[in-house]
């Protein structure tokens, strides 16, 4: 069922991926790939410098989602994507292995890094999900990063509203008008730590055109983000089915409960879970306890990363 | 480990809770304790009458919260705690296990049935989770009820909100002084209809004094709300702890993934799991295909009512 890319296991402690929504083959000049190739490279070099400098897996998944979300390429942080007002609203979430404890934020706008303030309400609350106003208030208190609309904006994203809101003209649901590529922007990241800690961390803007208020499973602990001592999981695609099937809890519980090792389990939740139904809904990537790292996705392709036991580096598209 | 009351097994078709934040035995008079009884049967009647008027499960569900979001008794549409600023904001998630539907409305404000407008989301929209500003501007546009401040106002909540400042004064973290009942008041309903399909539904206040725009587990589909077509769940207790060990679906893997039947699951998930994390973190109602009830909790007490097979309506608190 699975193409040659999707399952690739190897071992190592890190592995990253950019979103489902992925340009067409033909749409992606050598130019495009060529960034996209940079930054996913960026990021794993920022997420592996932090675990050979002895840092946690949680400053692994953190240092590599913020260069994803401070490049304009992706749909999180710099360059997300509008709302149906023209607005961009941010969720990102984190957890750990260690106590499963974990951090989300959803609706928040101009917050530079929305994966920095999902780790702050994790270990400076005894919170675990903050939303709106709220949330952009615990971020000033903290003295977070602010930035305003023109540092978020993106040209492509100012278009692919405009292109969505065309495609829906008329139609009763906007949803049904969206491209696969308009609801499947995300980025993430997955470690293991020498101490053997996983951490699992999801930033996105939402879909392109998404309704006032719309959040998606980037935000849910259980469905966009989870970390237990078997796995770490971040997940990118159709967010209300990844929520609706706990798409990222599911990962552990088929590991827990029914003995799958990570291939299994993950080849299973994207495939005879979300697959089925709803066609192509997306893709993740997941890490186990042993550093072996699973890349799958039922989308034509994912921006994705990992790194192997030398510590090289691997990125990949399609 | 429980006790008598926290796992009682009959065959019916609708169990409610109105959360595990009771009051002390001491503190609960004849007089509160028969209004908390009345209305545990208001509810039971409401959604007893719904199923036996042919209505579904998911009509079920929401006729019997609505009653207990009405009554000032709950923390849950009017009755709701305050949070740090004295404001009203409400969550609300239900779920069917037809086609594993879903909808979670949270940060709601002046909307008298947040249950109503999470069922909207789920039928009305393509989406599963609407927040804040965005939620209520849904809940305009379908000319839901909204009411004033005045209607949702109670003196015991004001009274609560207020008693939680002062123990949490001059403590750098608020959560630290609440006590469980500030934290734990949910209501909840699960059901089977004739036709076999199981649904859930949870709405809630949050806690006393919560941090502006925290978020617990009740809108988060997998945490406070489940439905698949082993099993409906409705939690309350410590959000943040359900949001970790994804409770309510939990209950739904350990039935799928290890073969357990709902009362091990149930037990499993409140006892194994939230008390080894947090002990006295909380409870659920829970209903399984076959229309057998499970009600379960690691605290003193949890408002709680069922049907059993003849109809005939119970309730307990403690």
């Amino acid at each position: 069922m699975s193409n040659d890319m999707d399952s690739t296991q190897i071992d190592c402690g890190l592995a990253i991926h950019g979103g489902v929504g992925t340009l067409a083959r033909g749409a992606l000049t050598p130019e495009v790939e060529a960034a996209y190739r940079e930054s996913l490279e960026e990021a794993l070099e920022a997420g592996g410098s932090a675990l050979r400098g002895g840092g946690t897996s949680l400053d692994a998944v953190v240092a590599a989602v913020r260069v994803l979300e401070d490049s304009p390429l992706y749909n999180a942080g710099r360059g997300s994507n509008y709302d149906e007002r023209g607005v961009i609203t941010m969720d990102a979430s984190i957890m750990s292995s260690h106590l499963r404890d974990a951090g989300a934020v959803a609706g928040v706008a101009g917050v530079r890094s929305p994966i920095e303030l999902a780790r702050r309400v994790m270990e400076d609350t005894e919170h675990a999900f903050l939303i709106g106003e709220g949330a952009e208030a615990l971020a000033r208190s903290l003295a977070l990063d602010f930035e305003d609309a023109e540092f978020f904006h993106t040209d492509r994203r100012w278009a692919e509203l405009q292109a969505a809101k065309a495609r829906g003209a008329g139609r009763p649901n906007v949803l049904g008008a969206l491209e696969p590529e308009d609801r499947s922007g995300t980025v993430g990241a997955v470690a293991i730590d020498s101490a053997g800690a996983l951490a699992a961390a999801t930033s996105t803007g939402g879909m392109a055109n998404k309704t006032w208020g719309r959040v998606g499973d980037s935000p849910v602990i259980g469905a966009g983000t989870y970390a237990s001592h078997l796995c770490a999981v971040s997940c990118t695609g159709w967010g209300e089915y990844f929520i609706r099937h706990a798409a990222a809890y599911d990962v552990h519980a088929r590991m827990e409960y029914a003995g799958c090792d990570l291939g299994d389990a993950v080849k299973a939740v994207i495939w005879d879970s979300l697959h089925a139904a709803a066609p192509r809904s997306g893709g993740l990537v997941a890490i186990d306890g042993a550093g072996r790292v699973e890349l799958c996705f039922s989308t034509p392709g994912m921006y994705r990363g990992w790194l192997d036991l030398s510590g090289r580096s691997h990125v990949a598209i399609f």
